[in-house]
């Protein structure tokens, strides 16, 4: 978001939204009540503010805003909590088999061939979060309750009173693993930042959950992975040329797929909603901003 | 278990062992270094001791039980983590409409029709636990670090130390809770325990959690209720009439089926083990035994 003078014919602030066509903004009345909004979806003639909203940056040119002065906001902090029950849910789903014996259920296997096979308990399980954030965080507070351990790798180290271990990169966090949570930012850093060393050194019994983006996979590695059996299963609510998904996923049955949905419930959109409300008068007002993106 | 004399020409002590043919007592190798296993899926012929493993005791009677002195431990204590895992895991399930969507994605219905409907947060959710023991306990330890608001009904109202709301009845239970969780044992006295009137109280958005027994529930009136949209989502790990699923069932995205596998991993079956050989030294060491099933 960048402050402009406003037209001085209008004291209010001019907001120029910036959206996919498929994201339905449901709350566009309430911020008109409060802003002049620019949509080019609606008329395509402006230039003047940005508002834009995602949990990733990756459709950002950071170094250019860095560059121009302007602060960027996520909504990470209204969408973290819906993520990490995602992401926990998919994790329970893959290590117990929830979807796949459903699908034996209602394909009516139970009463013809018998007990479905084993699953796997999730304490004691080690999980190794990729990308301690507020997504990360809050995926480690629900799996401790499990009984699971954590540790993590991460840009930097957090502060003491992160009571997690912490590895300097994704390889010995994998190799140490029973579990990859993969919930960090895609940036050109962390593009691929799953390879087939990384899924080599999880081993044949690990699991890989990606709330993140589909990219952070190295996702045609992935699948000879999975199809050659060389690690134990993925939960997967992102891919790499969504909407189209590998059709060799839809065979497996360690295979959990979610059509990018971790953070699409009601809740999270009415925190998004305050979130947006809060930043934008925020911002007017030359007061701080929560979920600022800090650039590196 | 019962403690007799032993015969004479062995000093190892005699049990006999209660099983159903598909349960595959892994461990039998080790127990019989320990014991004389009696086991009458091997030979037909004998009466002596009893060893049997359960979280449920309906198939008991326990009033003979108590009468002639037998003591009965469970195996809540080695299964409740697992237990507690999938009835959580059936709740994101439920909330989140994974099997759901996995199955939209693997119809390839994501890149014909686009997003997929929303999902439900949990943080902020009331949840009532049905039998507040060891598998509802856990059950709350997991939810609690999602945000969810724990309350129970249970036989007694637990001591203070026990940080939930107490409800005297179920419906009470269901008329406050979005989501209940059914955890506790089949008896006379909770056959049916969720009848209709208590699905009306619930309301059409709530959500039923089984991973109790399937009778806890009346499930024509709960096949009635998901029909007809009275009720708003469950997750089953039991059913009445085991293998068998009602059939409308099948048809419901808002359903999520599991084999009754709540307790089916190998750390379970490890900690069964361990949990059984400790009551089988200490019943005939006559030290106390874990998991002791206390008569009403």
């Amino acid at each position: 978001m960048e402050q402009k003078s406003m037209d001085p014919q209008d004291d209010v602030p001019l907001v120029f939204v910036h959206r996919p066509p498929s994201f339905h903004f449901p709350f566009k009345d309430r911020l008109s009540t409060h802003f002049n909004l620019l949509d080019p979806l609606d008329s395509p003639d402006s230039t003047h503010f940005f508002l834009g909203s995602s949990v990733g940056v990756d459709h950002l040119d950071l170094s250019d805003c860095r560059r121009r002065g302007i602060a960027i906001t996520n909504a990470s902090f209204a969408f973290s909590e819906d993520v990490a029950d995602l992401a926990v849910g998919l994790l329970i789903d893959v290590l117990r088999g929830i979807s796949a014996a459903d699908r034996f259920v209602r394909s009516g296997f139970w009463a013809k061939t018998g007990d479905y096979p084993l699953g796997f308990k999730l304490g004691g399980k080690r999980i190794g979060i990729v990308g301690l954030g507020n997504i990360g965080s809050q995926v480690a507070k629900r799996l401790e309750a499990f009984g699971c351990i954590i540790s993590y790798t991460s840009r930097r180290k957090k502060p003491p009173s992160v009571p997690f271990a912490y590895y300097a990169n994704i390889y010995d966090l994998a190799m140490n693993s029973d579990v990859l949570m993969v919930c960090c930012a895609l940036t050109e850093e962390t593009h691929h930042i799953v390879n087939k060393e990384v899924m080599a050194a999880l081993g044949k019994e690990g699991v890989i959950i990606n709330v993140g983006r589909g990219a952070l996979i190295d996702e045609k590695e992935m699948v000879q992975f999975l199809v050659r059996g060389e690690i134990g299963g993925v939960g997967l609510d992102v891919f790499e040329n969504e909407p189209d998904v590998p059709k060799e996923l839809f065979q497996l049955d360690n295979a959990v797929l979610s059509p990018h949905s971790a953070v699409v419930t009601p809740e999270c959109f009415d925190a998004l909603e305050e979130l947006i409300l809060f930043n934008l008068k925020a911002f007017f007002s030359h007061e701080p901003l929560r979920s600022l993106i800090e650039f590196e």
